[in-house]
């Protein structure tokens, strides 16, 4: 097993990655400071590793709920049905929540940690490649609005993160690539090497090769992990995390949460970035024909969905979080292996790499 | 005007009071970083003070959403009205919003200026002596559950707190009343000279006189920001401030919200703490009758609603936020003047204390 730490002053915590960890009720346990702790899951992950999760609760009061799956119930009516199990269950300040699933299990569940008698316990147990690489780490939580993904939340940090590998293996063939898409990511912003890494062995992390998966996931994590020690709460250079995110959740929410993939969102959108970095001449073509290659050998979308216009995404855009003072902030390419965040560019220039990105 | 000081390190903010403060707009402006700013108001206050706020902020692009008043709607559908009034204007992560109101108005903005994108700025001006003197300062915010109160929230502290003396001028009686339940809240459990204070002045206060309103304001406001300052969190002292709440939020729940008023449930509750206290041998008779004469003078309940039985207030007092690990705290009397959290106590004592309360 290997251990990272994300340090926050006292709200830091380890992230743990391996083989086998779900196996080891200690790991858990050592992290559960009251007696009562509820799991959420979701019906595709619960049949599969809740009873390993239960088991190593045997000493604790415990229960477990069950949410559906998807993107499209990260919102406040399934926020809702948490804090009622909770309610119902008495379940006091002194209690955990565990999340046990992907990005939307993890998000929610800690919004509702952060949230429930204004603040218990919190332990993620990310299960697909996605959380553990990227959505575990760093405690941003919350819910998507009817208008904006992740309007609603709070960041909200787990007492640990336990990122068993073994989970991987039941994950569809989608779900990684979808992952491999913030794994690419970091070498895209700011780890060159590992840019490098990614180009020699995309065959091998689509082969669900166990080594090669721990390191892609070990060296994510300590790229997400330096990025949030130093901005916690995302006031400069923490948004470099969010390359591609903005065009992503334009996608997502145009297209219906739930249709495309958050990381094949973000996928297209790191295109859509690489595009206007092009534009503007900070990157050339040469570049941006690369960005393109590791996407598309990670099975992963390249365009942008024909469905929504580009007056669209310029509509879906301007209600970011990246916004402010009516000025929307991106993420581009200084080149590859450096990303920066800039509202220096125009906005015929930002219609123009929309309208090539089809 | 007086100011004083909330300590929090990075999050340390002023509060000021004074009369006449809401036709000085500079006071407002000065604490709203960005460009743009919501005013939430409910159906009593707006009409009376809305245009002030307003032609403070002429210069930057605002809206304004008044919402029903009452403890009722402090819930999630009134949350959820926010939300939505964000985002339908387009109100990005530098926006603040202004809490103009009571007790409800600032929990429930409060919240909403928490979570939505994960954090907004926050300015608190309450028109209620309740509000004035507890509610708007120290940084707890949230809705209720239908099955308890406050028990969704975060804390979050606004960026200055503005009472202005002259809107109790058209608080209705009762109101005035359920506020000076918590101004004699801090001379009951740590400030003994200022108990003697309201003893010789309770009649000023009903009567509105502004410099006994003024002084009791300020010195409220001083003790509660020197427990907030030790304790942000409430991780020990700070649960002090909420002798008789226990008591007081079952008989809110139990009742049903909006039927006792917060003030006037916490004043009975106060008295049940003061009994439980005399039944564990820790006050006198004597000390029991000074906390009832005080509590009845300021027009105030002393007892318990029959409609709701010590069992029911034994269910109801088992979800409080004080449970921990299935124990719940409360806080009692050592003697008039010193409170504390204690859970040293016997189910029979609790269960005899509530009987002699009807």
């Amino acid at each position: 097993m290997i251990s990272l730490k994300v340090n926050l002053g006292e709200r830091s915590y380890p992230i743990c990655v391996g083989k086998n960890l779900l196996e080891r009720s200690e790991l858990l346990t050592q992290y559960i400071p009251g007696n009562s702790a509820l799991i959420v899951s979701n019906e595709t992950v619960a049949p599969l590793y809740m009873d390993k999760v239960e088991a190593s609760l045997s000493d604790l009061k415990y229960k477990t709920l069950v949410l559906p799956d998807g993107e499209q119930y990260k919102n406040q009516e399934t926020l809702n049905s948490i804090y009622d199990c909770l309610m119902e269950n008495r379940f006091d300040r002194n209690c955990t929540l565990i999340a046990l699933g992907g990005g939307v299990i993890g998000d929610i569940t800690g919004f509702a940690a952060a949230s429930y008698q204004r603040g218990v316990h919190f332990i993620q147990i990310p299960t697909t490649l996605l959380a553990q690489v990227d959505s575990s780490v760093g405690g941003k939580t919350g819910i998507n609005h009817p208008m904006g993904k992740n309007m609603i939340g709070a960041f909200y940090q787990p007492k640990v993160v336990i990122a068993d590998t073994d989970t991987l293996n039941t994950l569809e063939d989608r779900e990684l690539s979808a992952g491999i898409a913030e794994v690419i990511k970091y070498g895209l912003i700011r780890d060159n090497e590992f840019l490098d890494w990614l180009e020699d062995n995309m065959e091998n992390l689509l082969d669900r090769d166990p080594e090669a998966l721990a390191y892609a996931i070990e060296r994510s994590c300590r790229n997400k992990a330096e990025v949030v020690a130093a901005d916690e709460r995302e006031s400069g250079q923490r948004a470099l995390l969010n390359l591609g995110h903005t065009f992503g959740h334009a996608i997502e929410t145009g297209m219906g949460y739930g249709n495309w993939l958050h990381g094949e969102a973000v996928a297209s959108g790191m295109v859509m970035a690489a595009r206007m970095s092009l534009k503007l001449g900070w990157i050339n073509q040469g570049e941006l024909d690369r960005v393109i290659d590791i996407i598309e050998r990670a099975h992963l979308p390249v365009k942008a969905p024909d469905k929504i216009t580009p007056d669209r995404f310029i509509e879906l855009m301007s209600v970011d979080k990246k916004v402010s003072d009516g000025i929307l902030k991106l993420i581009l390419f200084k080149r590859i292996g450096e990303a920066i965040v800039t509202s220096d560019y125009n906005q015929n220039t930002l219609i123009a790499a929309i309208e090539d990105s089809y």
